[in-house]
């Protein structure tokens, strides 16, 4: 939909510095915008493309004004101003309501009038589901769910009996949640399973993308705050619990029972033991392993970038002989010691 | 279902101390169970919480009766008979048998009349499927595959041409078993796909966790033995085989050929290179690399835990000196070596 | 399909030494074929199984000629000659044109005649479908993706709006092509979320493994080339490019905005970071981590192999003292200098 910068520029609370009027149909970056685009400046390493670009308007902190030859939108935060804008130039697709012929649903669901239950979608006995949910293409979901307003299953999601979504969450394809927790008792070499009798609960305004999977509790409920966002490929365990505001890259594993707190940021590829507690504002970086609890806000990190293979094989030999090195160090360090009083 | 706490005794060969005709209907933490629920100690983190409980019984061992106030269960192993228990008081959902409407069933497969085919599946040629076989929604069975008694894929599940099922197997959410294996051959540059002619079979008792992926052979089998326990987010390579009663957690990633033990127990985020074997009764601890072959049984480890950020870096920064530092050690150890005998 | 050992041979440019016109049906091992199968030598430690097999005929190297006692089929690359007489031999599997009544294809969809579109998959709003397509099971393909000729998604795929796919790609189950990038502004504590408004372009000859995920681009495109292979489990994350006739093992993360070159092989569990360039011919082992650009073709590495536990923590607890070791180590060495020149 096609807007003028000036009711861009309102939208975001944002001042037009040149002319108001022009029309933007479209975003791009600033290096490959063409006029009728509004692009924007957010990380300084493109600072150097403000100059040249074709965008009709920028938008862009205060401190980079004098660097841009259009029209620019200044605001406090250009990252936010531009989601914010970029969503009212793009809307989200809507959907028609009502129930796909294809899909099969159960009789004692309770659907709301505008939601959109689409082809080949399957629901179970005793679902509720909200005003404006929208359940893509060949989804399933179980018993006894129930999902907030507002809220889209995008496609080939799966949502096991009794889970609870809030409303304007998002779920990518392939997402599970509420599968069985790894709950298992060894009973004389054998594994038998424990029943996974809690469930999951969703919060409002969550994100949960694609092939993520959440495990249902084991006694309680595993748990995800309002806010929470939750990028591709991870794993959840029975009875975690994620603190609002918190967001998590792909590839992460969270162990069972662990309580992660508010507005963390969780690296890719990060591992999480199991019966920890991490505090508020904890940052891990990508690849590394949480193995303790960790009980103040800060940044953390155990990864080991790559180098060359030879310079790897070389120094890695070495880590085997730590300890040996320690103890010829003491030992070296007291000779000396001798050595010099001796004078 | 209610029972009382004999039965629920007798079931696990307990002892009861206290009012053995109390009627149980439900299980819960020690912490939060209210009375009507069961409970058990098996963690000894949670023995504090045993005398304040509202349970109407705990189970637990004999070293720990004096401490509780209430009714008890006294057995051998408290996490083993919680399980028996608690799959007594929520006995798994039963399913309707028969072929649902919506789904597509290939005229030549055979589908025992006690199975549950549900919504929306696809059932391909050939396929053969046992007793109590349940079939959720949206599954797709491709041709010849052979399906054991009482095994059920809960929904969304694929299991592709010629893979074969034990009995009582339980399959979740977004697993594929029987996907092609990643097989290239270099042709001057240019990959080229090596057929995967082989399939993957697959025991009776196993678990497979949601998402996760096990490939079919390239020319024998894949195999994954009886009492396997696999969890979420597993990728399990062609021709790998896994031992009876190996339980692997979740984000596991196993290279081709390899053979893991019984009894063994891989942490969580593992990964394992192709062509290895590794015995019987190994553990090895999450975010390891195993690299080599494991002929010994034992506790393997590799994982470098996370640390302040700042701490880090500065001790981190040393691996890539590790080398030269040996070898200065070396030097000094020699230098003081002449220094003493020169007295 | 039974060919002769002649025509096998004709295919890959081999030369036959032994008899031309003994018939093959199958292949197999060296250690477990049986009279009538085909087997081959590429891996130099299956050599000592030459002499026992009762391979009809084995696929070879002329300098392994000697120790074969059957028919050989001499070639220059066995494996690329075996990968291609396998192909000849287990011709894929064909599929009837045509679309099932229980698919669900919207009226503005281009569908070729020869395109198979199979039982309760969904495909949306101006999709375009090219020739000798299959559409597997329970697939859905959201409004205007394009899918070149002879390509397959096997089962249970999902490809979302505006997605292209070249021709003779392959999808395995459950993989998710276009699913929203992990766009994320931060409003004064809360994540908004960014448009992802860019799509994915998957060239030709390209294999996506199962349950991998490939994300949208935010404003520009995610690219993967012509030839490139996606094992399973693999996250791609939004606007990365993976370079023509590169190889991607199962478990990696590749982070947002990366660039990988052109014949790359990236081991299984490998984390890279994002905004990196990597060069054309690099190989990166194993559950490494890639957090910087890597410039030059070559092997790296970051990975540490699993040891025995208890070996483990004594030299890893020496890690966390490095810093301090290496102050010591040059504290030393500059008193022992001075010891030395005292002399």
């Amino acid at each position: 939909v096609k807007q003028t910068i000036q009711t861009l520029a309102d939208l975001v609370s944002g001042e037009v510095e040149g002319n108001p009027a022009i029309e933007i149909h479209g975003v791009g970056t600033l290096q490959n915008a063409s006029p009728g685009q509004i692009s924007f400046l957010a990380n300084p390493i493109y600072r150097k493309q403000l100059a040249a670009t074709r965008a009709s308007a920028v938008i862009l902190h205060r401190s980079n004004r004098d660097e841009c030859k259009t029209t620019a939108i200044v605001v406090v935060d250009p990252h936010v101003a531009y989601a914010k804008i970029a969503a009212a130039l793009f809307p989200q697709d809507s959907f028609e309501p009502g129930i796909a012929p294809s899909a099969v649903v159960s009789a004692s669901a309770t659907i709301a009038a505008s939601a959109s239950i689409q082809a080949n979608s399957v629901i179970g006995n005793d679902v509720v589901i909200g005003d404006y949910v929208v359940v893509g293409p060949n989804c399933t979901i179980e018993r006894a769910v129930k999902i907030g307003s507002h809220t889209r299953l995008v496609a080939n999601v799966t949502i096991c009996h009794g889970s609870e979504l809030g409303s304007r969450v998002l779920v990518h394809p392939g997402a599970v949640i509420g599968s069985d927790g790894f709950g298992l008792a060894n009973d004389r070499g054998v594994w038998i399973k424990v029943p996974q009798l809690g469930k999951v609960r969703i919060g409002d305004d969550v994100e949960i993308g694609a092939n993520t999977s959440i495990d249902r509790g084991a006694l309680e409920d595993t748990l995800i705050e309002n806010g929470v966002k939750l990028d591709n490929q991870i794993q959840i365990a029975h009875n975690v619990q994620v603190g609002a505001h918190t967001a998590i890259a792909g590839c992460v594993g969270v162990s069972g029972s662990t309580k992660i707190g508010r507005h963390c940021a969780i690296g890719g590829g990060v591992g999480i033991s199991g019966h920890l507690e991490i505090a508020d504002k904890v940052t891990v970086t990508g690849m590394s392993l949480v193995s303790k609890s960790i009980p103040e806000s800060g940044v953390y990190s155990g990864s080991v970038p790559a180098m060359q293979a030879d310079q790897w094989r070389r120094n890695f030999a070495r880590v085997r002989k730590l300890d040996e090195m320690f103890r010829k160090l003491a030992t070296l360090e007291k000779q000396v010691r001798q050595l010099l009083e001796r004078k």
